[in-house]
């Protein structure tokens, strides 16, 4: 039998997560060509800056069955033309397996999806705790002007599967309309056929 | 394939966990006895208020496989005899699974043993993540005159074990000494026979 040592990791609101946590990786505008509806403003904020979108730390958990892999994402503010900031979003490739998200910093959303084009969306605030059951692929989405700050948790065989996402997108974009978040279609969005 | 809609629940620092959180249980002194060394002063307390130790409150997530069980955990300041208030500890009846632990509010640990005796302590404190890995035995234990307050989760199948720490105990306790938290050792604890 295989016994791991307990340990702890800390939450920082700016940093991330110290002590045992491990910085995972940062994802730039350049990172996340594609991903975003107005491509003249990628292309130039791309350009100008590059600035950082997100960041993930984790704990150093394994990631294999009976574990549960968790950290901390950072999720900066800024908007691509009228729509926010976000992460690439994804599913588990072990479809059947579920995330929890606790809301540390800021406001957002997390937009969450099947693969056959039913859509939801949860707000997320500090202190709500999300639930994202098995097989909903799922995106945060920072709609305020501070760094949005999820705690996540998932089982560490889950994998990630992020193309699915990469090719067909959410059915639903969150762009700016007078200040507001609002949910509007994604042109581009294509379901997989339920066969 | 089973879809169950997605959900938020809402932290409360006093209140355990809002929205569509379930009060799942409260543990009064009465329902600890056996768990505290000092009987006299366990009885006394039961006869005179009984006072609530812990209270945990889940999020309504099934318990089966790919499911994340989640909840907050409330336990109250107090001692008995110089043992503090504790929760009642258990393993996970499926033993290779973990838990992840996110301190909210007050300070105290976590005690963590293996079947056969191995135990660890980790601090807690606002802000830490603490990991149970599979295979570990956990008990929270409140060290400060504030409600320790835990989010946590786990895999749904997971299961719970009361019974071995309730005949056993953990190896050591978690002691008042000079005002300040102090490991002893559990003079009625037996480790289980390695075989």
């Amino acid at each position: 039998m295989d016994l791991l040592e307990p340990f702890s990791t800390r939450v920082d609101l700016r940093e991330g997560l110290l002590g045992n946590g491990v910085h995972r990786l940062s994802r730039r505008i350049s990172d996340m060509r594609g991903m975003f509806q107005d491509e003249q403003a990628w292309a130039e904020i791309a350009a100008q800056g590059d600035p950082l979108v997100y960041e993930v730390f984790v704990a150093p958990a394994p990631e294999s069955e009976g574990h549960l892999c968790h950290g901390v994402t950072v999720l900066h503010p800024g908007r691509v033309g009228d729509e926010y900031f976000m992460t690439k979003g994804h599913y588990h490739q072990k479809s059947g397996t579920a995330e929890v998200y606790y809301g540390l910093r800021g406001n957002g959303l997390m937009m969450l999806q099947t693969r056959w084009g039913i859509w939801r969306t949860v707000d997320i605030a500090p202190g709500t705790v999300v639930y994202v059951p098995p097989h909903w692929g799922h995106r945060s989405i920072n709609t305020a002007d501070e760094p949005l700050v999820l705690l996540f948790a998932y089982p560490g065989d889950a994998g990630h599967d992020y193309g699915t996402i990469e090719s067909s997108g959410f059915a639903r974009l969150i762009v700016a309309r007078n200040g507001r978040p609002t949910l509007v279609e994604n042109p581009s969005y294509t379901a997989e056929d339920p066969g």
